[in-house]
């Protein structure tokens, strides 16, 4: 393994809450490993693009709090094309970049797979997604803000149900995983999540409406985005079936992908965006840092994004228990 | 006037942050005036089926930062009939109440005048709604938090959009008035505020769009709910217009009603609260209680409801100023 | 008067939160009326050493958000001598600007008062600081989100002054002035407030806390850093009187001048910077700008700093009213 | 094993942020299994007294975002004698309650423990205190909220340090233990974390000051309450050191108890709180319900509290890798 002087760091995919620490801890341990660090801007699109600028110790100040990802993120149509990928390797060449950490989802993982097929550039991934749909890893940087976030807003929406003993169906993120609902249904008291991978129960869900209706101050159900109908036709469901309730929609949509990352998803960001460097140093490569019980784990790219939504059945269980 | 001793006190109408805070004050200065004091469960309703019940100084004890209201509110479709008001009026009677304190919006005080001239009932009012829509007082209880809500929410949305350089539209509440949004589209640097008191120049708009295109790091445009299109369409028509640009749209909802009320709405909450008792005291009636250049003012129900909205053409000015 | 073309900006004194939002709106108002703009860094010290540079609508982009102030603040020994005045003059007239926004306190009034006596230089003042201690403006820029930070701190401390039954006494900043502790104990329904303008009457808080006792589920007590004896001080006395209370003391600090701005301090702040940029534009100088009653207003520096502290007697009655 | 039929649950200690979710979980699964539930009034005190009341669904409504404990707490004396454990024994009797629930710390397991060994009382702990100082729980109850309440602090702080050069040295909780002063350096950014775990070098502190103060835009010192000299002492050494530095101290205090509990407390006490009476039923006592590894283990009381502060090497690396 010859040594590696120059590495590049970018984000892909949708951005997520934490993705400037992990940027932030990239450059430093870059700079403190005596490494030259360069930031590619918007993703796979800059190295196709050129877009690729020096950075070091100060470019990354300040940042470690804030929301999305100074490097910018976007999804690439042109290094979908084996024309696209050419020209990302050739700008790679021409910055003698040795190594390259991609933070970002299965898409950018399935990205850096093809190309370090075609080409020979080592390749360390760290999961940067709100969605924490990926294998590897306990969770994916940004999910627990995402749903702080999400808990925040139902929050919110509890004093006004609680006012006016409403009903309010709440669609959160998660296009295939119903991850965010299930944590954020058991974080809000939800009576009811319903998710992409488990059947909805219709009556199980009136026959409890029913039951709890007297012990419960306000009424919450949070429907997972990727599930079969969505907020507005479960809302109209049990309408249909509880006349007498007011019941209200709300869809809370792209605040659940900003705002100040947790604790959780900083100290997280900036072990992982450690462990990333090291790994490259290390001659790692096609591998994501994730961090599984508090240690370290690098995972190949191919196994990472073949995440077996494995959805806890102890979580539904609690939410039932505790929806009484 | 014979003396006052026993009051009653009310919410009505949407929830607003800042209600707690008023109810509290108008029990604790009832109590610090030896009244007896009685609280009315949902509104209009609770005097219609005599849902009334007695408070004391503890029943409001760690409600002052509470979002909602714990007397919960409704519109009630019996109080607009002369057999419900009949009804509240005896309930009212049936209590040896004396005093009213009504806490809503213009539905309230309209039900309120009418109750008035019919029974001989002392009733003061309290401006309790996020929609700022009242003449007789600079703010509304409920205007500041929601605003400040917005402007929480926009500032998460902006790391998203500033990531991925798209262009959002935000629809904020303000069915028939866009204080919320003109006041929010200044604190988030929007590019351009949509309100239904305004007519709509597209062209401006557009032309303005692309113009501050390089000094932008984000685009945001704030469009009322009483908007003529609403955010839907007008992010169609800038989607049609620029097909490059990546335009959203995020409809914050009901999430703009609750929360924590700010200092602000806490503060006149508590000083209106403190004014209607002693405005009862003192007898009026028929009026409401609101803050103008910070002194206590009374205004007739029929002239608070009377709000014309004027829009402050200097805000706009700003917005547009400021959109550079 | 000759028409102006550069003008400069800068900030000075104890940084507040809107202050950005003031930069911002200042800089893009130049460039609105085509202006040069340049920011001076830290302060008066900026101008005596030259820490000029020139800045555009970009450079102001995504700030209105930000607490402190990006042009850095300090307090600067070299402007009190006139050698530094001289110095800061030639500064000036290098870079040719012909006006001056300065965004601060009564210091950096006094400051600019005095440059102007010596030198010919049209400067415009903002109202920059927590302390809303200016003649001339209702508010002051960051007074509200200094005080809406008190509450979030005093609601967090409340839950366990609540859970142990301990009386908690919090001091706030204000050293000459009372007006966050006024504001910030009626919000936070606080028992008593201890400011430097009133002499405190230790009797009279003895007796309320006896009294109110049982009707309370926490006790806060408010003291401004001002005052005579300070928050430890107040702590050991009411032990001292009431041995089995379990009292507690919290100094919040610094905390206060920091975060994201409230609404009303970034509209407050957008307003005013327009204002600042007009004004020069209009031959205004030795001047600040306010907001009185929502309206624009200039007040002579002199005038400005003259504040005198009219503590509202309403809300000190409001305070023991509500503290049942 | 005879089949429980009714249970307490009591909170004692410090108050930690998820216990109320802790105590709605407990209540809300005891009523699925048909048992009675009781709580009990400030901790042991409670038992002592016979300050102990029925609980049903409702009462637990509307809690699970609240701080603090609504079951209060406290430390007592009584307990602590041979007299008092009896009459808590005659009162747990005198209500037929067969299982107990103590939410606390290690002091609340201690007490447990002696209890069990002199009476014949079924008791099951959780883990409630933000320190994370107990054995078998990766997390305790209020351990992540009170560091986000922590890292929020700090980010309001850097904006004042930034805006004005300042290095700030800010003690936070943790009497016996660095894990609330590590994870919250890494979150901020700090330049260095002193806690009681590690001796300090002092030489090694200066060293980086110096070397990174260029890239630094501001600087943050984080010390544990737990450290030898404290904030004030380590802020006196600094400003000796580099008297060119403006050093300044903040003590966060008592709000690193309270606030809204974080999305991970609210689920680890959910879970926990079906664990402890799912574990009282199934004849457990003398143990802690704790999450390792996401998974529900019970450990023995007197393992649990004898907890080895194992401060995590890496994360100290982390701070120092970053503080480039």
């Amino acid at each position: 393994m010859s040594k590696i002087k120059n590495i590049a760091v970018l984000t892909s995919g949708g951005d997520a809450p934490g993705m400037n620490a992990a940027i932030r801890a990239v450059v430093r341990t870059g700079i403190y490993y005596n490494l030259n660090v360069f930031g590619v801007r918007r993703g796979y699109d800059g190295l196709v693009n050129g877009d690729i600028f020096s950075m070091d110790a100060k470019s990354v100040a300040n940042i470690i709090q804030r929301g999305g990802t100074i490097l910018k993120t976007a999804r690439s149509a042109d290094f979908r094309t084996i024309e696209g990928r050419q020209r990302a390797y050739d700008n790679i060449k021409a910055n003698n970049i040795d190594g390259l950490v991609v933070i970002g989802g299965d898409g950018t993982f399935t990205g850096a797979t093809k190309f370090i097929e075609e080409f020979d550039i080592p390749i360390v991934g760290l999961p940067g997604t709100i969605d924490n749909d990926l294998a590897g890893t306990d969770f994916t940087i940004g999910y627990d803000t995402a749903i702080n976030t999400v808990i925040d807003a139902v929050d919110k929406i509890r004093d006004t149900a609680e006012s006016h003993d409403r009903l309010f169906v709440i669609e959160v993120m998660g296009r295939d995983s119903g991850l965010i609902a299930l944590r954020s249904g058991i974080s809000t008291g939800a009576e009811a999540v319903l998710i992409p991978e488990i059947a909805v129960d219709y009556d199980a869900i009136m026959t409890r409406l029913d039951k709890t209706r007297k012990n419960k101050a306000s009424r919450i159900i949070i429907v997972a985005e990727g599930d079969k109908e969505g907020g507005l036709v479960v809302a109209e469901k049990i309408q249909k079936q509880f006349p007498h309730y007011d019941v209200r929609v709300s869809i809370l949509g792209h605040i659940q992908r900003g705002g100040k990352p947790s604790c959780m998803d900083r100290v997280l960001a900036s072990r992982l965006g450690v462990a990333a460097v090291e790994g490259l140093i290390e001659g790692r490569r096609g591998e994501m840092a994730g961090l599984i019980h508090s240690q370290v784990h690098f995972t190949p790219f191919n196994k990472a994004i073949k995440h077996i939504d494995s959805i806890n059945q102890n979580l539904l269980r609690i939410v039932e228990i505790l929806s009484l």
